[in-house]
C-alpha cells in the first residue's frame, strides 16, 4: 500500500465545507469520489483540518492510502480530469506511512480578506468580506500583536462541543499575526501551530470591533484572559477566509 | 419622467444571460425587480446589448425611464443594497431623453481570457477558458489583424434567426483586434462599432484553430469572404468572455 499526499486548491463557495456529509457536496466527499473513480478503491482522504462551508484553500493537504500503482504525475492529471474545476490537485506525492495530514502538521497559515472600497467588484463577492465602513486600521494592526505567542484561545473557539471533541487543549502558539493593506483590500495573515474551530473568523470579528472603536487594541489581552467565547466579537463571514498553507 | 443611465458590472456565472426570461434568473430581469422595489414602478431596463449566459461585464450600460425623484447617488446605493453581490451598479446618471443604451452606442470593447497554464486556479474557473495545449500565439496575433476595418461578419454570426432578427446588416467596423500575453493568460481584445450574436466567441474559436495549425492566419480573409458560418471555427466557451466597455 502507498500513502499518497495531495496538495489541493479549492473555491469553497459551492461546497458545504471540507468534511464529508451524506446529502451535501463537500470537498472531502467530492475528492473521495474522484479517487474512487480512478483507483476503484473506496477511500476517504484525510485533510490537514476541516474548512467551513464557503472557506477557500490555496494549498490544503490531504492523504489517502491506495494499492494503485498509478505514477504521481498521472494522479494529478487523472484527478483534475475527474474533479470539478473549482477543486484542483496541485501536487501528488508518495510519502512514508507515518505521515498524517492532520497529526503531522506543524504550522498553518490563514488569510482573511476584507474589501474596503465602496462598491465590491462582483468577481470578488465570493472571496472577500465587503466592509466599506470606517475602521481604525492602525488599532487593528496593534490588536493583532496581542495574540502572538502561546495562549489559551477558548474565547475565540466555537461553542461547538461536537466539532471540538478531539481538541483536548485550547492552547495554540501563534508565530505571526498582522494586518496589511493591499489596494482596496485589508488583509489579515496569521500563522500558528494550529487553530480551533472558527478561531480565525472569531479573531477577525474581534479585531473589527477594535477597528470600530468599540474596544481598545489592549482589550484583546483581557478577552484572551477571560477564556469565554462571549467575551470576543462575532464570527466574520466564511467567504473572506483562505487556508494559505500547511507546513510539516 | 427621467431617463436614467446605469453602468453595471456583473459576474454572469449564475445568470441565464442578460435578456429577461420567464423562469430563469437573468441580469435584465434581476435589475428590473431591483428597480421596481425602489421606484415602485414596473420598468424593463434596456441594455447596450445582450450578453449570453456565463458572459461577464466590467461596464455594461443600461437605461430606464422613471418618475422617481431619487438622487443619482442614492440610486447607486439603493440598487446595490437590493441586487445580489454578483451584480453591481457602478454609476447612475440622468441623461437626455434621446439617449438609448443600444441605439446610441458607437463603440464596444470585449475581452476574451484564455488560461494557458497546466492547472487552472479554481478561482479563475468561472472567468477564463482553460486551454493548456500548444498554440502558435504569434499566428493567432497575425490572424487577429485580418478583421481590422469594415467587413461582413456573416461567417462569425450565430445561425440564430430569432436572436439576429433586428440585425439588418452583418457589416461591422473593427477598430482594434489583438492578442496579448499576461502571465499565464492569453488575452484577446477587440474594439468595434458593434458585434453580432456570438461574434467574439466565434472569432476566438477561429483564431484558436489558427493557433493549432489547422489554418493559416491568412485563412481569416477567406473565411470572411465566404460569408458562411460553417467556414469559421467553433464558438469558444462563454465564461472567458468579458464586455469591457461601451462608448457613446
Amino acid at each position: 500500500m502507498r500513502n499518497m499526499r495531495l496538495v489541493l486548491s479549492y473555491d469553497g463557495t459551492d461546497f458545504s465545507g471540507w468534511q464529508v456529509q451524506p446529502d451535501a457536496a463537500t470537498i472531502q466527499g467530492t475528492l473521495a469520489l474522484a479517487i474512487g473513480r480512478i483507483t476503484r478503491e473506496n477511500v476517504l482522504p484525510q485533510g490537514s483540518g476541516r474548512t467551513d462551508a464557503g472557506v477557500h484553500a490555496l494549498a490544503q493537504v490531504a492523504t489517502f492510502v491506495t494499492a494503485s500503482p498509478i505514477p504521481e504525475a498521472n494522479f494529478v492529471k487523472a484527478l483534475n480530469d475527474t474533479l470539478p474545476a473549482t477543486i484542483r490537485v496541485l501536487e501528488a506525492k508518495q510519502v512514508t506511512e507515518d505521515f498524517h495530514a492532520r497529526k503531522s502538521a506543524r504550522r498553518k497559515t490563514y488569510r482573511y480578506r476584507i474589501y474596503r472600497g465602496a462598491i465590491c467588484p462582483p468577481f470578488l463577492a465570493r472571496y472577500v468580506w465587503h466592509y466599506p465602513y470606517p475602521l481604525d486600521e492602525d488599532a487593528m494592526a496593534e490588536a493583532a500583536k496581542f495574540i502572538l505567542g502561546e495562549h489559551d484561545f477558548t474565547s475565540f473557539a466555537a461553542l461547538d462541543p461536537e466539532k471540538g471533541a478531539d481538541e483536548t487543549s485550547h492552547i495554540r502558539k501563534i508565530f505571526s499575526s498582522s494586518w496589511q493593506r493591499d489596494g482596496d483590500e485589508l488583509l489579515y495573515t496569521v500563522e500558528g501551530s494550529g487553530f480551533l474551530h472558527h478561531m480565525v473568523r472569531n479573531l477577525v470579528g474581534t479585531f473589527l470591533l477594535v477597528g470600530k472603536g468599540t474596544w481598545l487594541a489592549s482589550d484583546t489581552d483581557r478577552i484572551l484572559a477571560e477564556k469565554n467565547r462571549s467575551s470576543a466579537g462575532a464570527t466574520a463571514p466564511a467567504r473572506g477566509l483562505w487556508l494559505v498553507k500547511v507546513e510539516y
